[in-house]
């Protein structure tokens, strides 16, 4: 996979020749190429900003740097033998960053991040690249960053783990948070590794029964737990033909119930408390 | 306000050093340390994990290192006069980090992240700590990650852009998206600078109208066009008495309506479409 990224700030990007992306690169899964948007500016202060049509606080990123740079990014990286690209571009106005997209954009040989700084880059910049090739616009959360960079180091680490070759051990994926398969919608719930005392906690018993049925038992109730406690809302998302019987003993003991539709729902008195 | 970051990877936590987060350093507003947690091992191998109980694929974080390296660092803080510190643990399995959890945080004197790789920390380590200081385990979005750094340098952006004298513009929180006010629950919409024509588009003739009444109403429009396009949950969301005549007929033109509770839902033909 190629991937591009063009930023005022390319020492940002550092991390990514650290710990897993940086090891896909040495094995040459990952091609990366980080960009200074400054490069393609012509005055002698290197403008990249100035002040937003119909007024108001902040800077708006120009059209001419940003459109410089991704025709001559793009020029590059179809000469090197890329094909099919995406542009993601990070904005809390967005659509939402999830492992599904994760998956999709992994699938894809070549991701063009441009990541933006003060309000953002002047709208016509999507709308004149979306003309040629997809863009995507992603928001990786609610809440409001200085600028696309930490959200390209995000979306850059789940899709490189995803890639082949890229994880150790392929079965790590499969009890992800998120992940497709029985734990779909579920948090993963607590881990415990050796010893089994530490300053006078001790670990559950089940854990050292050699039961496996037991054991699996003993997570998807936690991870049910887990989940109703802090993403209530995973549990009414879930398919409910996926709840065998213990699964709906659990969510009853934890205060949800079956609605008309199927789906479970907090019963009433279990949120008053 | 003070930062402490026990990690494995502490080069991934350069990007620290830069921007925003460089400059709140720089100007003494955030006083930074980030420490290897193989500096708490005591073998030739400095291990940090082990095979996890019950077994299953990964390895687990052992609570001997981060124990160690959790009451130095807290003992440190103290020492250098630093109170009141919260742990915060990036993990999948955590609360949403918001923008409402990031202003929390942003009041906090001092924070302790605590960055996990493999399956994450043994459970005990969190259990015995929450008995001593406030515990946050938060999850910046539902995707995996290959560890908590990114989520680290995330959580930390959105915390000190908030913190007073950080941003030259106190304006510029206004019209974040996510911002408490007018705009909560809305995304921002699309932004325009100079010039007015690039690559033949032009821009929308009313932000060149001078007119604020008529340019804050386009905005706000756009800003429910976005909403309704890319998070139609957080249009269910909102407190339905912020909305005037014209946000209704707005709304009712994207397709929702009032419900019996007064919340507005996408109409079912709408959906269909």
């Amino acid at each position: 996979m190629r991937l591009d990224v063009v930023t005022i700030f390319p020492e940002y990007l550092e991390p990514l020749d650290v710990s897993l992306v940086g090891k896909a690169r040495a094995r040459g899964v990952l091609d990366v190429h980080v960009h200074d948007l400054r490069r393609w500016t012509y005055d002698r202060h290197s403008t990249v900003d100035d002040t937003p049509y119909g007024g108001g606080p902040g800077m708006v990123m120009m059209t001419g740097p940003w459109g410089d740079a991704l025709d001559q990014t793009l020029a590059d990286g179809y000469e090197a033998g890329a094909s099919g690209p995406v542009m993601v571009v990070p904005t809390p106005s967005g659509r939402p960053f999830t492992q599904e997209l994760a998956v999709e954009l992994a699938e894809r040989p070549w991701l063009v991040f441009t990541p933006a700084r003060y309000e953002g880059i002047d709208r016509r910049v999507m709308d004149e690249y979306a003309t040629r090739i997809p863009v995507y616009e992603v928001s990786i959360g609610d809440y409001v960053l200085a600028g696309g960079e930490a959200a390209v180091l995000v979306i850059t680490e789940a899709v490189a783990r995803l890639l082949p070759g890229v994880l150790g051990n392929a079965d790590s994926h499969r009890d992800d948070s998120f992940a497709p398969g029985a734990m779909a919608n579920l948090l993963e719930g607590p881990v415990y590794t050796k010893p089994p005392e530490w300053r006078g906690r001790g670990i559950p018993e089940v854990l050292l029964s050699g039961h496996h049925g037991k054991i699996a038992r003993w997570r998807r109730d936690e991870a049910f737990r887990r989940t109703a406690e802090n993403r209530p809302d995973l549990i009414e998302r879930c398919d409910p033909s996926a709840f065998d019987k213990k699964d709906r003993e659990m969510l009853s003991i934890l205060g949800w119930a079956p609605s008309p539709d199927g789906r479970f729902w907090r019963r009433p008195q279990a949120m008053e408390e």
